[in-house]
């Protein structure tokens, strides 16, 4: 596609002098700029495979877990022809914090952007990558992002440009947590009545390596976890940094847990800030990191410490009570052995519940100079009230009181041939009841299911106010991490209890918000964001918490489909719109 | 559809009056006869379940496992709106022995008759049963069968017509076996280098219940098994036959295990064969009976024991070192107690490997006076060695060195549209090499993957010889019973050793072979099949065996499906048919 395909054929075409000719300047421009298209083929099949030393079946692709991490440089045009070789699941794969800009049904997401594709099937996800960054792709069907499928994705900056800070060297860590149940069997569970909830996870992974059932710290412990017995090339063995003394790393940091919130550090090591999904902020140290579900970070750290020593990396549970040990991996000082164990135990993950922290870390978050300001009014607020509800007795998400459930003909389609029975045609609720108490359970627990979508009218500027409330039990409220596909928001500010736009509306912060794909409410809180409905398609927006998002806890924004001039047929090909296109010949 | 259906097209469109009075004469006869539609409304979906008292994720109708049984009779037309409710797996489900004159597109079978039903989609299943008999259904994708998906089908005679042999009551009893491990993860080990095979069953099933780790029949027994303790309202309690004294019950047996060959006996009742596969046989007693996967029998037993007992029925593991312990079921003579154990041990299975008795039953198996009689003669004669083989290391079952992967695009829209890149446009082998020595293991074990077709012509009549070998392992050759979709095909003979045409043609029966669905080769042995292709449409044609034919134990067969005028778009509107409805309007 892209440039070249146009002018070979315009070339073809019986075509003015002037335009071949600025198709050759465009083509030099192309290839000019450095930018070019990375083409990977990958397929999509169950693997046995031992993430945390105990053999399991994992999604995997090409073989691997995690997948292949994606490297490109911004302005490229990444290519991947997804082959499904699971026996009877459909599969998608969603870029995470890629906007997709022009390509609405590349993003991945089942329902919402595209039709899944079925077994034996290729589709080909083609899209840009404009903006450097650290990202990540995971499925986005059922919960096959917990059955394994991801990986990374890192955007290079374009040739001649520079990141706006220095490093001698990267390393890149994506973070998960693993369930040794099979994600089918927590499928159920999450849809009986009653609610038979997956539990903590067993292990925390880094780059797809953990240790279950015993600790690569025991020694410093006083527990009774055993030391781990690892042999070095076990698919758990530990990743291990091999770093030179003073020097400076970048380490990219993503999570794609299913549940956990974590939180990071490195012994004895700050971190410097320099990344928040995608977008430079401005560099703050930090001794420890908050990373929740859909996050991700740039840090840099200075191996300035005793040479003759290794440090721990360690990763442990915020926000719900821990019952899964750290996720380790070692900072090894060259020349020193990397299976020397560090001379201090792991840094002690910040009490779980020390929310205080969490805010404060979240509020130190604030755009790099000179990155894109928000408008300065919105022109359509919707506030979402975040509350865990009943629908005949099993447990649901909902938003606003309506817990998302997802058709299946994908909305892309279904809204661009207005196809009125593909889904609910009235808009999901602008707000809640003024009078609903946040800090106290429901009421009347009772909700509905639905499938309605915010349209959005192109190019206005939505601000949205996440809610949080009292889940159905008393005093209980939790953290939800709220994904954004197709945009980057502005984080205007987090506040305490019912958002008030008279007393609130003046503490937002349009000097300096972050830009993020993903931000986090707090327990009782609330939680304000803004960004431009510029991007032409179906964008899902929900809590990045795989279970909840399972029982309905998501949004659906859609805007300027109606620009859209042509969606690839095999993006829509099944329910109601490949009925539609085979009644009718819409070529 | 129909007659009702073309009459109101009829009707409403301008006609002659001979048409309407037509008509009106179809419609009446059509009621007179008594047979009607039947509606059923399914979901399938994922439950928890303890089918052998240990809970685990099976795949119901309804809530329910098995599924519900469908009772209909001969004529009537069965509608069956099934819904896919879970969560990322495609689903069909295939009627097992109903031949589908007239709709192919219904029989079930994924990329053979149709495109797989994706989450969310309904698909009407419309059919009619037009020969009584004892059939079943069951899922046929993947391996979703041993998933659970299955259930009972029974037709009886039209109104007005009489069973060949008389019975004061009926039970039906649908066996099959039960492995803790999910299919997901059987299905990675089977497709994994080196083979994970799935090892025997943990339980054998009776109507969906079993017991795992203990037995009901413990006190009899010197071994270490523990006495069951069972409340009685368990999933997993067992099912209780409730007879009476000096009557005359009919026992519809059919057997949709994955794996296990199975014998099945009753303490002190002697038992008549009347039906095999949905046809009348001459019938004969027997002390147990032989049943394979895809097969069913009707037996008559007459309660004409000591009435102060109850009586065990037992289903025990043959062709296979038994590793899996019998299943068990309670004759209960009334007024006895139905937890009242029975005097005597359940009645022992014959040796698993003493084949001369499981040819000895087979060979008693003779259509009944006045069933229709095959050909005189055949016009192709096709030739399928079955042997275990390797491609690049992988462990497949193959036919005449094919080992058969299906496409994704269903074969009978793919055939009907003349879609050659949809699969193999070269017919598979129609036989294998003469020097072929069936008793050794595979010079060359190495074979190829395809999906080529047979293409039949239309009312032909076809000879079929399933020649057995020996396997991958020297001295191992295993029973597989093989079923043909759409079409019932005479048994005309089982033999030893290699098939010789000019010793083993005039062994063959002509004279009263039984109509089957489903025929066993034995170890090292064959079976000569004769049908006529007389069915437009794609049919597969395999070893019943799930694994089996995960790994590649199959064939399909194609005929007139020139004829079919039109096949509904839902059928096949996926792949490449999906996409040739879409570029082009067909309707």
């Amino acid at each position: 596609m892209g440039t070249k395909t146009t002018c070979r054929r315009l070339i073809k075409a019986p075509a003015s002098q002037m335009l071949v000719v600025a198709c050759i300047f465009m083509l030099l421009v192309e290839s000019s700029a450095g930018s070019k298209a990375r083409h990977f083929k990958w397929d999509v099949e169950y693997v046995f495979w031992s993430p945390d030393c105990i053999e399991n079946v994992v999604m995997g692709i090409n073989g691997q877990f995690p997948g292949p991490t994606i490297r490109a440089k911004a302005g490229d045009t990444v290519v991947i022809d997804l082959t499904n070789k699971l026996h009877t699941e459909g599969v998608v794969i969603h870029w995470h914090g890629i906007r997709q800009f022009g390509s609405p049904w590349a993003d991945g997401t089942a329902s919402i952007s595209q039709c899944v594709i079925n077994p034996g099937e290729t589709f080909t996800y083609r899209f840009k990558v404009d903006k450097a960054g650290t990202y990540f792709y995971h499925g986005h069907y059922g919960m096959q992002r917990s059955a394994g499928l991801y990986g990374s994705l890192v955007v290079d900056v374009e040739d001649g440009r520079k990141e706006p800070f220095h490093y001698d060297g990267e390393f890149n860590l994506l973070l998960s947590d693993w369930w040794h149940e099979s994600v089918h069997h927590q499928e159920v569970g999450l849809s009986s009545n009653p609610l038979r909830w997956i539990g903590e996870p067993q292990t925390l992974l880094i780059n797809g390596r953990g240790q279950y059932n015993c600790s690569l710290a025991a020694r410093y412990s006083n527990s009774s976890s055993s030391q781990c017995q690892l042999r070095g090339s076990e698919h758990c063995a530990p990743e291990i940094l091999h770093v030179l003394p003073n020097k400076i790393y970048r380490l990219r940091i993503a999570s794609t847990t299913a549940l956990a919130s974590l939180n990071l550090a490195i012994g004895n090591h700050k971190m410097v800030v320099v990344e928040a999904d995608g977008n430079y902020v401005t560099p703050f140290a930090v001794d420890d990191l908050d990373i929740y579900s859909g996050e991700s970070y740039s840090v840099l750290i200075t191996t300035n410490q005793d040479p003759s020593n290794n440090y721990w990396l360690s990763a442990g549970v915020r926000g719900r009570e821990p019952k899964t040990p750290q996720g380790l991996s070692v900072l090894n000082y060259r020349p020193n052995s990397a299976s020397k164990l560090p001379a201090s135990s792991p840094p002690t993950t910040p009490a779980w519940n020390d929310y205080a922290h969490s805010k404060s870390f979240s509020n130190k978050i604030l755009a790099l100079m000179g990155s894109p300001k928000p408008p300065k009014n919105y022109d359509r607020r919707i506030t979402l009230l975040n509350t865990q509800n009943k629908i005949n007795g099993y447990t649901k998400w909902a938003i606003n009181n309506v817990s998302l459930t997802l058709p299946p003909t994908p909305y892309l389609g279904s809204i661009k041939y207005g196809l009125r029975h593909a889904f609910q045609q009235n808009s999901p609720p602008e707000s809640f009841s003024n009078d609903y108490d946040v800090m106290k359970q429901p009421v009347n627990p009772n909700t509905t299911t639905g499938n309605g979508v915010y349209i959005l009218a192109m190019n206005t500027t939505v601000d949205i106010i996440l809610q949080n409330a009292n889940a159905l039990t008393a005093n209980v409220s939790e953290i939800h991490p709220w994904h954004l596909h197709g945009h980057d928001f502005w984080v205007l500010g987090y506040g305490e209890g019912k958002f008030d736009p008279k007393k609130d509306e003046k503490k937002l912060n349009l000097k300096n918000p972050p830009l993020r794909n993903t931000a986090v409410i707090f327990p009782y809180g609330w939680t304000a964001l803004r960004f431009v409905a510029d991007n032409p398609g179906a964008w899902a927006f929900h809590c990045h918490i795989e279970p909840h998002l399972h029982m309905g806890m998501g949004v659906v924004f859609a805007e300027g489909i109606q620009h859209l001039t042509k969606i690839p047929q095999e993006a829509i090909a099944c329910g109601l719109t490949g009925k539609m296109l085979m009644t009718a010949n819409h070529n």
